[in-house]
């Protein structure tokens, strides 16, 4: 498994740095958000390290596509899956990516406005 | 493949509707958005009907990953690969999802800001 020794989310994955997790699949692991932006706010990533979205290889499609099952899952068990929520990744400066792991946030418990920019 | 005869999205891909397209796979097509939010705006979406992201069954991971490599092909094409663009996806009615076929939303060619809510 890729791995980054020097990357927060892959010493979460690790269990060396401890989080809130709400959902753990082979793939992937769903969490709690530390600086939540809206009433539920997680955090969606491949337990593999991939520093973002253009590096994503067609081999990694399967692994990719467990994000989205993990994200609706995480929304079940906060409760959120029925009224909504938003999935957000960032690539890059312009987004403002910040953890160079692949992640989504997952927002929701209140009414989103658009645009998300 | 599941299709619904009654989706915009389904009769884009199908050709029904015209759409700018600017990248297409087997399993995605990623097309312009006709109200852009941001200098760049395209639609990622998968061929197939799926309704929402609560609907993404196991099955569906490897259609489902491929909308990342779709998307980052689009940035490419668009020049907004490497100084950064956002994904976003809505799921019901909270996070305002208006087409009932998975899309996620690419933006990019601009700063943007924090949270997207």
């Amino acid at each position: 498994m890729r791995t980054d020794p020097n990357c927060i989310f892959c010493k979460i994955v690790a269990g060396d740095i401890p989080a809130k997790k709400v959902h753990e699949t082979t793939d992937a692991l769903v969490f709690e958000d530390l600086n939540p932006a809206a009433p539920v706010h997680l955090l969606v990533i491949p337990k593999e390290h991939i520093a973002t979205i253009n590096d994503v290889a067609d081999s990694d499609q399967a692994l990719m596509g467990a994000l989205f099952t993990a994200a609706s899952q995480g929304a079940r068990m906060k409760g959120i899956a029925d009224s909504g929520y938003r999935l957000v990744a960032n690539v890059n400066r312009d987004a403002g990516q910040e953890v160079f792991h692949i992640h989504m946030h997952l927002l929701g418990g209140q009414k989103m406005g658009w645009p998300p920019v």
